[in-house]
């Protein structure tokens, strides 16, 4: 077995217990903290506070661990040692009501969130390590009857912090590694450290994206990061407009909206009634997030026309040109055109320019649904394959995909500058006043169609930092090496046919496995039926195992068949092979 | 002053410093596990993993920990003692792809990682030390250029650990926090820990609502806890359907999208041109997301008729029916009323059963927008004031508000089963494939106008199972009496004027703090031009001090007013007391 998994037998923790560590004197965070550091240095105080209180404002002086150790006799926490301490703590007699804000809840708070970083910090080390499964698979009435104490119910009465702990590991343990170097289900796999603790930060911060006031760093944060994402797209100066929403669905859906106040802004007041029937065009291999817009947004299904797509799965220009002219024929006007760059199974690339020019030639919206693909454009080798996407009118880009960042991150770009805002703009008082002491227009949350939003930014623009552009690019590049290894390996390997032929575009590697009895089998309606069933046994018996997850699905009239993806930086070619060999022992006698 | 805040002075960490620790012999986590624990039982091996691999499930058990320091001996982990100790790192020479999954990644991971809680930890402690200031206020033009070295530009290159972990200090600096006890700004407020464990736990995660096959807990919490709200807004059973968004504004999209297909399926295949005009009501008092959903959903700001709210913000329900009736006259379709759980400013409970007969007598769906005040269904001596709610046809919850629970966290609870999939509904091959070896009905993703869905749910789940329902009840019970508090103390106090008359259903408590100068000043315009301009005069000063952080808007007619608004569980009476002082303080010589 070509596995780099090492030999040795890693036991979990024991998920009932709550006092593991033995006593340990010195462990402790803030306690260590308050006696590294601490000094007043330039103290700006407001008069009354001067009087009554005493804030501080503290710089930053960059100097040596030396000297704060200096400093810490003249500034040292009146309460570090008394309430910072790690002490071994029975959480069987502690509750919520004795956490923080509870008085004198801070010694409890801290050994309470060390022991959830434990489990949390030994799930990140074992979702590494290869001798760990990627689930333990469980059946929905198995999980609701109990798994071994397991128990959801909520009641009146509360839980033990001990009983909390408890629950924090068995929710983990039941659950589904996606960071595990052999889960490949989806196009968002990995844990990357970096996202984690800006996840982390971002929960502590608990703040709410829609104005400056609250979330004044983030918000530039965001600004300054949608503007590198514009840059990297090819529009002028990286200007234009964009947020983040709550994944590429909703991103998708906020370009068919835009579209619609661009050239038809009256139906923002009158409703649809007030514009002819707008079509929507978009692939039939595109996702199907743009149906569910033309149906929210009152556009109606039937009038998101499906175009052809050739056997790679890219759209056919001619198919498109057609059917804008017989639309416009029946007095439809086409409105939007979305090009996928790297479609969810096939992972293929829409030829964005010839899109763009139909575009210009019939005045539409033209949209890149790049929420897989669209981090290509981080890589100097592979961004050719969006050429064009400098003439789109709006961008979806989901970092938490193929960039790892974690879920979720997806941003709209939008070329023109205002439309967002126009398209969505209510101007609510009691939130976007506009007398306020700062710049008002870093207020972003009226281009939203949210009213409280996440903040998604935080991870991103710190993996941006850790990892700089380069980073990506080399990330982006491995998994696109190990999908060309996968893709060699199996394409003319005996039991394995592939769904198209010729290297994939993206990551995306779509194959069928032949198992043994189906081999020489002529190409009848019986193979169809028996091979339809091969992936979904196969992928039933990896979830049991809790080996490897590997997603699987038919389109048109093709019977399932694998789809492979790589986007989880954690894997390598000895996981392909892992994969390769898994399938074949779980199908061979099928 | 009437505050608790101690009067020691407590000194930030210097946020320059990577190293502030003092060497910790004993410092370690994940050691300190390993040493606690681990056996084997319950071994279930699929065949092939029993040749090449050590899988192991455990169960576990209820040893003491004495039990488990006895089997420490048999079954300790291999890389222990090596890998796990807590060391002084130095993070200057340290990059992201140090980090796992990087070869003899895991010191540096966990190291990384504790280094992280150390900020957080840190955080944590200080948002509840009155002795801190609410924020650091800068303005967007300092802040982009570089707060003494804080520097937000991604760049090719990566930085190093060190610099990461700068960057999570100053964002923390710059930033609001929102868990202080004298933070009252917006409807979310706190920092609850439970809530936080919860997040860090999903961030860890790391996985997608959208299928059980990857997130079987998360999908079992879910369905249970909406279960469970349904039983508490009064439906038999708790029957009916449900799902967690990403915030109040798309929750009430929601309800109109499933209104509209209730009554007029063809739409989601037609579009709005299948439909008769069809005519949204709400008060004036409304939050502005339903709006919001009438304009991008396609029926048109027009369209959205805005009801009359008596003087305490309740709307009135006669007006309502007329309002019906002309729409009616005119050939429009009236077909969905939002009644108003807690308005977002004068949190007003619009007449729930008055308005649910008109629904009835016109066969209107009924919404009922508790995103505020909904949580008051968890209290017996608040949930009168929802009284009707379970005649409702879809309810609004957001247990990130009035809960506590962190962002985001907001629930759109529908009576009727089947409607939201029917909805939305677009059978994605690739995801909700029919032929998986569980129970697919658990597959919730085709609900959603979401394709991926962020994990809200577990943090809600948790907090629920530490505080039990009753934990909720008290907390929303101690903040009404909070709220009752400031009115009694302000509403004849000299200087205040009150923006309705009585006591406030829900924790808004709306006011003018009227200045000297402007005392005895008779009603006029310049008056009112006047104290217009007080409150964001005093809100601008509060945010450059950094002491405590209070809402305020005009209002229809109503010059600019505080709106003060109680959440927080920190927040004592002494907090409200300074408020007030604060504002006298801050506007005495306005």
């Amino acid at each position: 077995m070509a596995t780099s998994a090492p030999s040795s037998s890693s036991g979990d923790p024991d998920p009932s217990s709550t006092n593991l560590r033995p006593p340990l004197s010195a462990y402790d965070s803030w306690c260590g903290v308050a006696h590294g550091c601490t000094r007043k240095l330039g103290l700006k105080i407001c008069g009354f506070l001067q009087k009554n209180n005493n804030y501080e404002e503290k710089s930053r002086i960059g100097g040596s661990l030396k000297d704060r150790q200096t400093s810490k006799t003249l500034f040292s926490w009146e309460n570090s040692d008394s309430q910072l301490r790690r002490t071994e703590t029975d959480f069987s007699n502690l509750f919520a009501r004795d956490l923080l804000p509870a008085k004198n809840g801070e010694e409890q708070t801290i050994q309470f969130l060390l022991e959830v970083v434990d489990i949390l910090t030994n799930y990140v080390h074992k979702t590494f390590d290869r001798t760990t499964k990627v689930l333990d698979f469980h059946h929905p009435h198995q999980l609701l009857e109990g798994m071994e104490g397991f128990n959801l119910d909520l009641s009146d009465q509360p839980e033990s912090l001990e009983q909390i702990l408890v629950d924090c590991r068995d929710t983990l343990k039941y659950g589904v590694r996606t960071g595990h170097p052999r889960f490949f289900n989806q196009l968002s796999s990995g844990l990357d450290i970096i996202g984690l603790a800006g996840e982390w930060l971002t929960s502590t911060a608990n703040t709410n994206m829609f104005t400056y006031e609250i979330a004044p760093v983030f918000v530039l944060m965001e600004q300054l990061t949608l503007r590198k994402m514009r840059e990297i797209v090819g529009w002028p100066g990286g200007e234009g407009d964009g947020i983040f929403s709550p994944g590429g669905a909703i991103s998708n859906m906020y370009s068919v909206m835009v579209a619609r106040y661009k050239y038809f802004p009256e139906v923002k007041t009158k409703g649809m009634s007030a514009a002819p029937k707008l079509i929507l065009f978009t692939s039939e291999h595109s996702h199907y997030s743009i149906k569910k817009a033309g149906a929210a947004l009152g556009f109606g299904v039937e009038n998101v026309i499906l175009l052809k797509s050739d056997e790679r799965g890219r759209v056919i220009p001619a198919d498109l040109e057609a059917k804008i002219i017989a639309a416009k024929q029946k007095g439809h006007v086409p409105l939007f055109v979305n090009a996928t760059a790297g479609t969810t199974v096939y992972g293929a690339f829409d030829p964005i320019n010839e899109i763009a020019d139909l575009c210009e030639k019939y005045n539409m919206w033209l949209h890149v649904d790049g929420a897989w693909g669209g981090s290509l454009l981080m890589s100097r080798k592979h961004r050719h394959k969006l050429s064009g996407v400098e003439r789109a009118n709006s961008v979806t880009w989901n970092p938490h995909k193929m960039m790892g960042v974690p879920l979720q991150c997806s941003a709209i770009l939008v070329r023109e500058k205002g439309l967002l805002e126009g398209c969505n703009q209510m101007c609510a008082g009691y939130l976007f006043q506009q007398d306020k002491q700062y710049d008002v227009s870093y207020d972003t949350g009226d281009k939203a169609i949210q009213c409280g939003r996440h903040v998604d930014i935080f991870k991103f623009w710190l993996m941006w930092r850790a990892k700089g552009t380069i980073g990506f690019e080399q990330h982006i590049n491995k998994c696109l090496e190990l999908a060309e290894y996968l893709y060699n390996k199996i394409k003319d390997r005996e039991g394995y046919e592939m769904v198209f032929q010729g290297e994939p575009q993206h990551t995306n590697v779509c194959f069928w496995y032949i198992p043994p009895s189906l081999r020489g089998m002529p190409d009848c309606e019986e193979r169809h039926e028996r091979l339809h069933k091969v992936a979904p046994k196969i992928k039933a018996l990896m979830m049991e195992c809790g080996t490897t997850m590997v997603g699987y699905q038919p389109q048109a009239d093709k019977v399932n068949f694998f789809r492979m993806v790589v986007s989880n930086p954690a894997a390598t070619k000895s996981d392909i092979d892992f994969l390769i060999e898994e399938i074949e022992r779980l199908g061979q006698d099928l």
